[in-house]
């Protein structure tokens, strides 16, 4: 007999190590003897009523959950507005945790579905109806408040770090007759969290990354093209990570400005590494190669960082004790108690103060110069990294991924129309 | 007392496992007693006499190569013409050999390198010098005729399955109401064995890559399309692997159709997989998103096949025994015995017809449809990927790489003038 249903849903980008915590949530609400659905594709599932039966799923799927990438059940990119602008949705939300009897709603996102899970903790106490809301921290972009970092962030950063130093081997051994400068882009789009993560590929200057550009600092080429000679000269080679958020002076995307729009007038970034790398190319007359890792970076759950899936199991089962404790609104973060050696601790942390706000780099992490990291940056980054997690291979040398057959509960609502 | 002198020397592109068997072959001559020099930057290095006493490495340096992507002693692009073309160079190369007592020379490389060697070999015949050349297959291309597969092929075709695999179940979560169509693009400008890699990643018709355009297929648009639409409307997202080398009906290089061409007047590839993001989304309006994981996915080391890595160190260890057998103009190569359970063994092959020759892949590999691979290729591909060598992680949560002090015996010749 199950003590009431808890409802799971994954929202925003997907990470190597979000279905981690979903398989925790899962584990630690079973344990309690709660039944947990979860959203398919989200939100949007609870919107549209289609509710995975996670009580379908043997002990065994569950686990291997943790050691699959993507979003298990599906995830989205939806942003509700107010409660004014979308009162609609919010009262269907209302409406499908009543028909279903959920009486604990756990949104794995970021800062906009912190956003969601307070209006939604509002609404319901407002309506007197008994929910308790809780946001479940999850970002490659390390970009959450309070929390010292974000699950999914460290395993990012792990990629970029070791991805950094095995093409750095391979240019080296190179240069002298191809490629000497090469361009490694990666995610960020506002703040330089991933491309400071690759600094910690080098220890000395002459070590790559030689050359970073943070979404932080304005692109100034000149000054740009200079370093890059200078290094070029020293060292042989340069290896250049970059943002995909950079700007130019003006404010503007360096990606922005091709005009390239996605099918929402988003700029569709994600060229700003080739971009750069002809500017090198033209301006300089040096053999160039470029990488765009683009989602290879957030699903490399084979290159997942120890410590990162800690966190992300850690935070699934906070979540899960705290919405048992009826602690409505919060989010489960990560405390940093010490760096050396590698300490930290959940804390519950009010969405209020989360929701909609964004955590920027510390301006004394990047260096002097805005070309790398600096000491501090480094000591905050060096634990994340930390451990390996590999995933199981199978005997024809694939990773084990974990494929559920997800089957919906039965609905008991009309069909939703937006 | 040392033996008698062999001189190793990298070539061409570097691959995860290169280091590997120059840690075999450092391993193999010194148990026989051998003195092991090695060319900096490959055979740049013999003719500059800029040769590495890899005496002066620790046991400890030499076996960490064998975890070390990249190329330890420096490699490079330079073919050598004929020997009247190029005769200076040569007789340069063999006035070296006689300066340093070179015995034995092995050279770590493609077809292109094997006629190096073989040239060298017919030269020192000649000459009256007593040279044995063996040449040492190495190649992410998988293009060297009569051995089975390359060093090097296994580890890229590993990562680019186990990325397609893992990025597949990003898109498959955020398809809904994110990225449709994810276009990865892999190396291989005339053969599509990495492009038929990834297609290990799947084993329905719904699973990822759910289409792989091979070079060998000339890239018809429409009909593209067409299936690229299918497969959205059946799975809900697309999966789509294309070969850096892909090609008009006309024969040109889809990307050099962009008019981009290097230092040397080479067409830039590489900027495939845009391109068809591009035409994805300008003529279907789906979401795309493209990744180029260029120089990563042949320095991904962490994520090494067992098998290639045996292979790679077999290769070393062999093209020693050749060597002191005095088996002159020989490559070691890999022959299959059986591919379930998957069996092979060394054998000695004539570099005369390895030299300047290119495997193809096979017809029988790719589907009738053109967009995937066929059982046969399957079972041909299944063996290489298989087993995992990661290598050793610090406590930093980066690899472990060598990173071993190269010291240069003396000269003894006047500077190389080219």
């Amino acid at each position: 007999m199950s003590k009431g249903t808890l409802l799971y849903a994954q929202s925003g980008g997907v990470t190597a190590v979000i279905n981690a915590t979903a398989s925790a949530v899962i584990q630690a609400a079973r344990s309690r003897g709660l039944r947990v659905l979860a959203g398919r594709n989200g939100i949007l599932g609870v919107l549209r009523e289609e509710l995975v039966d996670t009580g379908r799923l043997s002990t065994d799927e569950v686990r291997a959950l943790s050691h699959t990438p993507g979003g298990a059940f599906g995830s989205c990119r939806v942003k509700l507005k107010s409660l004014e602008a979308d009162r609609a949705k919010y009262e269907r939300l209302l409406d499908v945790f009543r028909a279903h009897d959920v009486r604990w709603f756990l949104y794995n996102g970021g800062n906009d579905s912190a956003d969601t899970a307070l209006k939604l903790s509002r609404l319901a106490e407002a309506s007197g109806y008994p929910l308790t809301c809780i946001g479940v921290p999850k970002t490659v972009d390390n970009d959450l408040v309070l929390t010292d970092c974000c699950p999914g962030f460290g395993s990012a950063a792990k990629y970029t770090a070791v991805s950094v130093a095995e093409a750095a081997l391979d240019v080296a051994a190179m240069a002298d007759t191809s490629t000497k400068v090469f361009v490694y882009e990666v995610m960020g789009r506002h703040a330089g969290w991933l491309a400071a993560a690759a600094g910690l590929a080098g220890r000395t200057a002459k070590d790559a990354p030689h050359i970073v550009l943070f979404p932080e600092v304005p692109f100034d080429e000149a000054l740009f093209l200079e370093r890059v000679k200078a290094i070029v000269a020293d060292v042989g080679h340069c290896v250049v990570v970059v943002s995909e958020g950079l700007r130019r002076p003006d404010g503007k995307f360096l990606a922005e400005s091709e005009g390239s729009v996605d099918a929402f007038g988003h700029s569709q970034l994600g060229g700003v590494g080739p971009l750069i790398a002809a500017t090198v190319k033209d301006r300089l007359g040096l053999k160039v190669h470029w990488t765009v890792p683009d989602y290879l970076q957030r699903s490399a759950r084979h290159l997942a960082s120890k410590t990162d899936l800690a966190h992300a199991q850690a935070v699934g089962k906070a979540a899960v004790q705290y919405a048992l404790k009826g602690m409505n609104g919060v989010m489960p973060i990560i405390r940093r108690i010490s760096s050396q050696p590698y300490r930290w601790d959940i804390a519950p942390a009010a969405l209020e103060e989360i929701a909609n706000r964004e955590k920027k780099m510390p301006s004394n992490f990047i260096r002097a110069d805005g070309y790398g990291i600096t000491p501090a940056c480094r000591r905050y980054l060096q634990p994340l990294i930390q451990g390996e997690a590999p995933t199981p291979f199978d005997k024809n040398g694939l990773p084990e991924h974990a494929r559920p057959k997800l089957r919906l509960v039965k609905r008991r609502l009309p069909a939703w129309k937006d």
